[in-house]
């Protein structure tokens, strides 16, 4: 119905086929390879990222396949030998991937979804994978931000007309409701994944009766137990909530109906919102809740409530569903090892001007250290896949870039933060419900210091890595440097 | 396949629902309203937009229905009369669409579309409406001012990976091609709608291999016509270029083939691709094109060719498919009129303390005045539906907002920027290919000024009101002025 069931394999990179292709030809087909997919940069000048859209990657992975048409489209292309459109025409995916679950904080440069898989395989994914984890861990992502900075008011998730696309609106919702929100407005976010929808009326309903009074009433004599009403089509103070007032008073006051709400959309909020307490406190409708959606994101919402602006409940448009300030989750999907013919695995490495582009190589493990006594994240820890950590023991761990920066952890739980996918193309992961992925992910976040979730200037949680992770990458700089 | 066939009834804000019920159970089940979707504002301070997003429209209109399921999560929510669900059921559209064909330039609060329809109809389609024009024609309009800064070189688009979701990478890559660019780099684009998709390597081929030169050297003879090598995995001047010439001279030059290129993705593009057109040319290779690929928009593109960078192809990724400096385009959806039970059309009117944002009530016709010694667009002009422009006599047009500024136009034609898309709910349109639609796009932007077009601060382009509409609007803002 939506596009998750579908077959999006020809969603792909043109290259990733010319890549595929090539492999094909030169006998790398059955070659193993490993690829890291990580990000690089907190959006918004944050301390960490939500990571979103691991269940959607599943759907993929699980549909992965060519069909004739996608064959015929490709031999048009004059490009692919006869043998790798036969080979195509029984594709599927026989690998491996580890992943984050949804809803986990992440950091920079840590692997969030790790792929072993024959190269073409490998290659093939690059696309869909970055994009599903880019999409949904920016929107995840910025709706906590936005949720934390309405400090326990409720957050709705209401831009699905400025989405860039029908999935942007859909899954947007998903994964805005995975970093926080309380709902949305998006129907079929609600009938498909269960994202609570909700909604009363635009200014349309209003005009579209003789007066606002008739409006109001015909609303709230049909809906007495979803009045909301949508104040601002003519003048707020002067007429939208005196209509509602009257409105309350003469259809749910006899009803005994005493939860209701107004909708504030334009104008001034702050000052709007404590004028509207006042007048429905005044006149007795004290569980009246006051909604706001103007162009609101988490630095509005935390300026608005240092104001006294007396808002219960925002409704959070285009600056939400496309993250506006900052639209990118920069994921990337970079190959970090290869398998030779005798299953040894030879790390790779990228290497960059820019320092910040050099990739970890090799296969790898991924450690969150918890605290004991507090319960909170310590650092994150990348080592080789075959190292383990004691943590009944101490541990000194040290700044990959500035090695002189050392610090000892103790008295630590250390949880591996990938968890198994697919083996040998086979789904071993208990999918969650998107219920328990929220609530894993207010959990989550927690466990970090405060410090971590400044909204400006956050502290630099800690992401290191094992002294053998570490001489491996910088055996391989040093080696290339060198050529 | 990708969506644009499937049923998106449920893709709409709920309000829409809880508005509908609300029509039926009032009677204003069959009351006719208008509705235009209109926009307040360019993206990114340019002077004008480009529309797209209509053809996904029509198929979206053609396939409205409700399916059991849909009725089903509907009457679960308990707020929609067992009548009202009823109706549903065999509810389709049959009303009248208008429309800006795609790839016309517009312009602020013009009538891009115009929907006469029964009330729940029109409430009803407001979502993917406004979710179709504003996500497309926002990644248009991006896309035709980064082709304007190439000036006449290739601009591919590049971003699948970076986009908020599949259909944003799709239909993204398809408002890019109309908007100007040359291709894409997402495969279904192409296979659906025929954006051409190419692309060649990424960094994992080259590391794939024991050196970067076998790595060239492979892709060479596997693709001696399609050789666009990735030069910077290690390092661009003393690796990455020479060994590209190595390769191109061992074996596409016994071949006869003087066509290659050779792919920039980081450090400095003005230095490095001056150094690699030296390099090349000095080694034989003048027909070797140069491709750059990072973190491009139109303001880096147009300041890389000021500094005597030498680039034959853009490829451009997050910035276009995002549209990261501006990523909402603001498109609204507003009642504009409603028919009495006589067929007399009732002009409405929002009203806002913002008078960016009052509306302008009335169903509306939308005209271009073209200037016939230059044939460049003069006005546009928005009158009542029953006035008619007469472009053989002079006319004195006015400014909206300050009525005291007027201009005459004289030896003009005026062309109806609107023509019908559906009517009595059946499609009257002759969809253009996109081809058609790309090459009228272009067209249409060089009708305007070259002071419209300036990337920034451009002239204001004017859209004026007829005298009639003006008087109309002013007349309801006073009476509701007086309320």
């Amino acid at each position: 119905m939506n596009g998750e069931k579908l077959n999006m394999t020809m969603l792909c990179d043109f290259y990733e086929l010319t890549m595929g292709n090539g492999y094909f030809e030169k006998g790398y087909k059955d070659r193993i390879t490993y690829f890291d997919l990580f990000f690089r940069r907190c959006p918004d000048g944050g301390g960490f990222a939500i990571a979103a859209g691991l269940d959607q990657i599943i759907d993929y992975v699980l549909n992965l396949h060519f069909s004739e048409e996608d064959i015929e489209y490709l031999r048009g292309r004059k490009l692919f030998s006869e043998g790798f459109l036969e080979y195509l025409k029984n594709f599927k995916f026989t690998g491996d991937i580890w992943a984050v679950p949804e809803g986990t904080p992440i950091f920079p440069h840590e692997p969030i979804i790790t792929v072993r898989a024959p190269a073409i395989e490998a290659q093939l994914v690059e696309t869909y994978l970055l994009l599903c984890i880019n999409h949904q861990s920016l929107i995840a992502t910025k709706a906590n931000r936005i949720v934390r900075a309405a400090q326990g008011r409720t957050v709705l998730e209401f831009g699905s007309r400025r989405a860039q696309g029908t999935d942007a609106a859909i899954l947007g919702a998903r994964a805005a409701y995975i970093g926080g929100c309380n709902g949305t407005a998006c129907t079929i976010s609600d009938q498909l994944y269960g994202v609570y929808a909700g909604g009363t009326m635009a200014h349309a309903w209003v005009q579209m009766f003789e007066s606002e009074y008739e409006a109001f009433k015909t609303y709230c004599e049909i809906y007495p137990n979803n009045a909301t009403l949508l104040v601002d089509t003519y003048n707020t103070l002067k007429s939208g909530i005196p209509n509602a007032i009257r409105v309350f008073n003469e259809v749910l006051k006899p009803k005994g109906i005493t939860k209701c709400g107004i909708r504030l959309d334009s104008g001034d909020i702050a000052y709007l919102s404590q004028k509207a307490r006042k007048m429905l406190d005044d006149a007795g409708w004290t569980e009246c809740q006051i909604s706001a959606s103007n162009s609101l994101d988490e630095h509005l919402i935390l300026d608005l409530l240092r104001q006294g602006a007396k808002i219960d409940m925002f409704g959070v448009g285009e600056r939400l569903i496309t993250a506006r300030s900052e639209p990118v989750f920069g994921g990337v999907y970079k190959l970090a090892a290869v398998e030779d013919d005798d299953g040894t695995i030879v790390p790779k490495i990228k290497i960059s001007e820019n320092v910040g582009k050099i990739t970890n190589p090799h296969f790898k493990k991924l450690y969150r250290f918890f605290g004991n006594d507090t319960g909170k994240a310590i650092a994150d820890y990348i080592c080789v896949h075959d190292e383990t950590v004691d943590d009944s023991a101490d541990l000194e761990i040290f700044d990959p870039e500035a090695t002189w920066k050392t610090k000892t952890v103790y008295n630590f739980t250390a949880k591996e933060l990938q968890v198994p996918i697919f083996q040998n193309g086979e789904l071993v992961y208990k999918r969650p419900t998107l219920e328990q992925i929220r609530t894993y992910c207010l959990q989550q976040v927690d466990t970090l210091w405060d410090e971590v979730k400044r909204f400006d200037n956050p502290h630099n949680y800690y992401v290191d890595l094992s002294q053998k992770l570490w001489d491996i990458k910088f055996g391989l700089l040093k080696s290339h440097g060198k050529q």
